[in-house]
């Protein structure tokens, strides 16, 4: 039950890029032949890229072997090898051995040496990872690959997303594409999900770095389903452009907020396609003495199980708001707080509007896409966080995903 | 729907304490007479007092007040006023007016002074309070003052709990008896909902609160129901021995021991009536570097969405609780961690264990009391945490409770 799900545009082409995807039965071989499951991003030249993943300690093997080839070969990655139905993780020693056999299977079949390989897994935890079901499939991935098959290889990484997410968009003469998986487990930090970005911009590893970093800490970082970070969220970027014979980027600002929109869009997706939302809610936060106190504010108020049951219940029960700011664990003034929802006013310097009717905030509360704004009053930092409400079908969801 | 609900003992009486009720319509004047919702305990002689209040900054103004009170006058405390129905939270300016006219209400019922009277209020935030309703039950209240009516004061605090909850206990000579309110909104962070304690050991203030400190950290802190902190957590522990002419007390530790046990008696009682619990989990963490870390590790596992919804659907999906180990924040070592659930060894070292099956792990979850046994292996620090399951009933009830 996705909320306003929007049309996507087609995807964009990006020069020196294929993709491709297989049916392997990752999950389940009964599903082999029924859903893709694997998707191979291929690139024709060297590419510069980035990387940023997620911050729980228990990281899954493909995320620290990512890194390790990131730092040793950011100048030099060619493909990305992803898969859904399994995340490859909690499974101890294996986990490692299983992660190397995709990239090696991936790497004979593109005929690349595996330190040009990046990969990804998503899908349930602490499950034995299906190597010998994946490497079969390598072979339909590499012979599917094509420059316009951005929206099968998002399909193919989907979990429990009802749709695939994908956006382009062009800086310039430049094409950015991405592509984006993510329902539940939703609270990242520092990176999300999966998300795999490829663009022709001649842009090198050390600019796309920390350019990705700042770019996930105003996107992905900033939405929240059930406040739960993944141990597999990875978000790569990748530029063709250096490779393709470009002159590297100066003015990189038109790219970097064409990359931010394009994030920001995949972000907003995953939350409306959030597990069980069925509303869409913009939290505000401004007057913050710091950019990082702002985004603290909104997350715990984006992920207060009383908050989002007020979302579900369409309450407009303020109180669990407050009491959700008062829980961030950073100083407030709670004389100088104020609250908005919509264009209602409700709190103004720590008292309640006089104006202000139960019935204006219901009525605001029943919307399936609102906006809260809250003012701390204590400096001019701001933040903005996505979230959605905790419903019954979250439960169900995920007191049944594995039966 | 609470979990295997225990029959309570009857309260003990306290030498030098009497409580009393009074029905006032907190909530709404249609429930005057309906149900009881304002509760007094008086004591005879001057006590000496400790409280532990929430962490969250948005402190109702009883919390503050009653800060302030302990502070002046820990050696001298005559009374506790306190109501469900309504927190009193969250209304600006008027809250402290009205949390001072509660006060004085039962400053006057008594006939004592209002600097030696603590009070506490609990229910919806951020709705008027009703101080005219409560003033007009204040002599009620006092009429009903008994040594026996522990168990009506208890049911008067009550807000979303099932049933009321109590325990006395005896530390040689000497009784203690405490009652405790929570439903939701639990999540206490150095103190917890409300909790009254009373008992006529003999102990100084200066004794009373280091320890009341001490024992919430193993106790009331040591629970989760939905992560939520609630902005009027409040504990009191009033001792009226020194006021009744007992030699002051010089090894505490039985009495603490006493304390320690009654304060998890109420604990547990709080997560077996959490809202829409139906699994009553303990949550074991040992091998930690401190004690601090272990209890972080517990409570991580024990807020996690999809840890409850795990327990929800009886599923073992321990893949969810690694993760929720993961993001605890703290340093920890993956190949060091062992699982088991009650005696069923999941993962030793790291790994998975060999004889693990499925079907072992899924019929501990199915149980609806077990155990989790975390071993971080990196020291020999440990602390138990206990919580329940996050189900339809919690929804249910939380985006309903306005209305």
């Amino acid at each position: 039950m996705a909320v306003n799900a929007p049309h996507l545009s087609p995807t964009l082409p990006v020069p020196g890029f294929r993709a491709g995807t297989a049916s392997c039965g990752v999950k389940s071989p009964e599903l082999k032949g029924k859903r893709q499951d694997v998707s191979l991003i291929v690139a024709d030249v060297p590419c510069h890229a980035a990387g940023v993943f997620t911050q729980n300690r228990f990281r899954a093997a493909c995320v620290k072997l990512g890194e390790a080839t990131l730092h040793a070969n950011a100048h030099n990655i060619r493909a990305i090898i992803a898969n859904s139905g399994n995340a490859n993780a909690g499974t101890g020693k294996l986990e490692k051995q299983w992660s190397e056999d995709m990239i090696s299977s991936a790497a004979a079949a593109v005929g690349l040496d595996t330190d040009k390989i990046l990969s990804a897994s998503t899908g349930v935890i602490g499950t034995p990872f299906p190597i010998d079901r994946i490497r079969s499939g390598m072979d339909e991935a590499v012979k599917a690959l094509n420059e316009n098959h951005w929206e099968t290889a998002a399909d193919a990484i989907r979990t429990t997303d009802t749709f695939a997410k994908w956006s382009s968009k062009k800086a310039g003469d430049y094409t950015i594409t991405g592509i984006a998986k993510g329902s539940g487990m939703i609270h990242p930090n520092m990176a999300t999900m999966l998300g795999f970005i490829v663009t022709d911009a001649p842009l090198s590893a050390e600019q796309l770095q920390p350019m990705l970093q700042r770019v996930a800490d105003r996107s992905f970082n900033c939405i929240s389903v059930d406040g739960d970070s993944s141990t597999n969220d990875t978000l790569y970027l990748l530029s063709s452009g250096i490779g393709l014979g470009h002159p590297p980027m100066d003015d990189t600002s038109e790219f970097e907020q064409a990359l931010t929109e394009l994030c920001i869009e995949l972000a907003q997706l995953i939350v409306r396609d959030g597990e069980g939302v069925s509303k869409f809610v913009t939290i505000e936060v401004t007057g913050a003495a710091s950019k990082a106190d702002a985004r603290t504010v909104g997350r715990s108020i984006a992920v207060s199980p009383l908050v989002k049951t007020a979302f579900a219940g369409s309450d407009a029960n303020w109180g669990r708001i407050l009491s959700a700011i008062g829980n961030a664990g950073i100083e407030i003034d709670t004389d100088k707080i104020s609250l908005k929802a919509d264009n209602v006013i409700i709190l103004e310097s720590g008292n309640l509007h006089p104006e202000y009717r139960d019935g204006d905030g219901m009525a605001v509360f029943a919307e399936d896409e609102f906006s809260l704004h809250v003012d701390l009053g204590l400096g001019n930092e701001s933040a903005t966080v996505w979230t959605g409400d905790l419903t019954h079908e979250y439960i169900t969801i995920n007191a049944e995903y594995r039966t």
